[in-house]
């Protein structure tokens, strides 16, 4: 059965559907697990072109989505998510490329040893087999995580918002067109092809069937995800992320980093969200850090001592330091020292991003040692917590959890592990 | 509160309980990460001394557990898993020591790189925090399980079976006896000191305070765990392991790996439960087979061409190829060439461990690609499958997941990692 039948079928019951669609990504991370990493790299820059070709009709498609989602409503935000242009597609099909020309990691050997009795063992990276993509308006999303998954020898099973159906259908289309044309399996990036809800929690429930969720959206639909799923989840949840300016910082970098890191892009997870400043400089540091912060816009939210840094700081409530704000907000406080600041962050931090500035390379090796985040930084801003900034290319998201993957995942953290040992007739004693 | 303490008061409510556990676990977590490596070490060392040291009370207590267990009327393999003795005990003690002598993961530098703007990235192992071991009646998973936790500078909350509760108790104060002597926390190793079946649930629940389950034990647990945990869990489910003699294998090889894969011991989880064979070499080597196995008094389910090999082979039920016997029992069946063999153990392996036995280089390649299993191997038993017989020291367990660990569980396993960030004032653009 085809998507094309399957869409004109009986919608099948949502547990039936996704276990089909589960079982041809299974046999298709197969085939593509069995290619070498050129077949991958052509199938993908074949999607490329495919996405090129059908730009007037994926454009098509996302006015039609346009046009809908003005009509229900949807926020002028919610919109521009889910617009599509020559640009942004241009850009989309760019993304494929780039993936395309990523190491690709598939049976990449991770470890090599030979034992005392002659048994030569490797552990090979291979694919995690199944993965399901959950995504809400973002209709990029259809792309990017098919491609990445395909990089890493991964069938994807694309589950995205309602709101973009006729979007993602229509990249759908186009991108698993581009891998026929270059003899891949088409099945191995499947959309959900309806919008029926109840998909969503049959995801969530096949266990043995998809092998790792991966929910790519806002908090709500994360910690759903979390909350009901009894397949294994990598996911990005909270980027309450700290930078902490030592007594020994540099005010000149400290105000260079502390700036990029709160304002560059307010609504990235890798955004400073609360500035911490050593008692030990704040006779000198914390007027200027907090004047420049409000003079480029940014709201403060302070202490004691920030408040009486500058009238414009208004009282930090008790939630100001567990916030992620996305937003042009920042708390400002006042603490004792990299001890003081590693107790903050350990108390109020989603261990995700968290940086010191200091001159002093001991502090910062303390703070560096001692901060349990999937990032910690010195003298560097907490923007930089990104995949394609690490140099990992492409990035399904960063993940918050301790398990599996942990910071950025690119299409390594895709895999899993295999032991492939051989011998020359040995048995165990 | 210590644990004393614990004990005497009135029994906490299973969720507060687990939750002062896991809170006490995760301050000792932070202790024992930021320690060196010989600290750890000596701490190992000096648990390993205080077993021994304790051993009049450790097998007073085992006899009480003993009494009560016949009492109760367990079954003679039961008892025989809950027993201790002197050789025993000190065979625990002996696997401390080798604990302590292992590699030390934490800090570890998996990777590192520096990018184009001067940023210095490495990519580190570090504790995954604090593990949930639930286990059944084996007293000493208290101790093996406990010391590998350390080993990687992880806290442990142990939840052991009733049925070995004071001998459990009695171990575990021997060893944090000896943690504390050599200046540990002595809450990196807590042991639950309720009996309450609750408390499992609680710890299944646990999200954010424990981070990762590992059950130690038969199907029944090890399924409850998978199916009710919130928390992630690292696991051990189905051992069905494959032996494949292929058309080029040499006779004499396959007669001797097959032999040890079946029946060095048939009670782990490597051992093969299927032994398939070419059907281009059954009339050479199929009816030798057989009868080793049947003369070394392992019983055969066949499909046709093996019951017509051997007239005491019975027929091989439908449910026999999907059966992890665990006994003296076998299946052997014919297939077409290393195709067979692949899609017969994709159709019915767990894949857990699985073996081909041929001379032929290029069919040995095509199996260890195309069997999508934990470990695959050629030439060797699949006895093999065993982290002290990979060179990795102790090990927790084989996880049967994709996810974090597939394979054997080591200390290197049972990590996390941490991206440390190193700059000079680096923004990002």
């Amino acid at each position: 059965m085809s998507q094309a039948q399957l869409k004109m079928a009986d919608p099948l019951e949502p547990g039936a559907l996704v276990a089909d669609l589960a079982g041809r990504g299974r046999a298709a991370s197969r085939v593509l697990a069995g290619l070498d990493a050129a077949a991958r790299s052509r199938g993908l820059l074949a999607a490329a072109a495919a996405l090129r070709a059908a730009a007037p009709a994926i454009l098509a498609a996302n006015a039609q989505d346009m046009e809908a989602g003005r009509a229900r409503g949807l926020s002028a935000a919610l919109l521009d998510r889910l617009r599509l242009d020559e640009a942004r597609l241009e850009g989309i099909a760019q993304g494929v490329e780039a993936v395309a020309a990523l190491a690709d990691p598939v049976n990449s050997v991770a470890a090599c040893w030979e034992r005392p009795n002659g048994l030569k063992i490797s552990r090979l990276r291979v694919p995690l087999g199944v993965i399901g993509i959950i995504y809400e308006s973002r209709p990029n999303v259809t792309v990017d995580a098919g491609a990445l998954c395909l990089r890493s020898g991964n069938a994807a099973i694309l589950r995205g918002g309602s709101d973009s159906l006729a979007s993602s259908l229509a990249l759908h289309r186009a991108f698993v067109a581009g891998l026929a044309a270059a003899g891949l399996p088409a099945e191995a990036v499947q959309l959900v092809p309806v919008a029926d809800r109840a998909v969503v929690g049959a995801m969530l429930a096949a266990q043995g069937l998809i092998d790792v969720i991966v929910p790519r959206g806002g908090k709500s639909l994360v910690a759903r995800v979390q909350a009901e799923a009894r397949v294994p989840v990598i996911a990005h949840l909270d980027g309450n992320c700290h930078t902490y300016v030592d007594g020994a910082a540099d005010l000149a970098m400290a105000l260079a980093i502390v700036r990029n890191a709160k304002l560059r892009r307010t609504g990235v997870c890798g955004a400073t969200e609360t500035v911490l400043v050593d008692r030990a400089c704040a006779a000198s540091h914390l007027t200027p850090l907090v004047a420049m912060l409000l003079d480029a816009g940014c709201a403060v939210r302070g202490d004691a001592a920030a408040q009486a840094a500058d009238p414009r700081v208004v009282p930090a409530s008790a939630a100001d330091w567990d916030t992620e704000y996305l937003d042009a907000i920042v708390a400002v406080g006042v603490v004792d020292g990299v001890e003081g600041a590693i107790a903050h962050i350990e108390r109020h931090g989603s261990h995700h991003t968290d940086a010191i500035v200091t001159d002093d390379g001991a502090a910062a090796q303390r703070f560096l040692a001692a901060v349990d985040s999937a990032i910690v930084m010195h003298n560097a801003s907490t923007q930089f917590a990104d995949g394609g900034e690490f140099g990992m290319g492409a990035e399904i998201g960063i993940s918050t959890g301790r398990l599996h993957a942990r910071g950025p995942v690119g299409a390594e953290q895709l895999t899993t592990m295999k032991y492939v040992v051989s011998g020359s007739g040995q048995i165990r004693p």
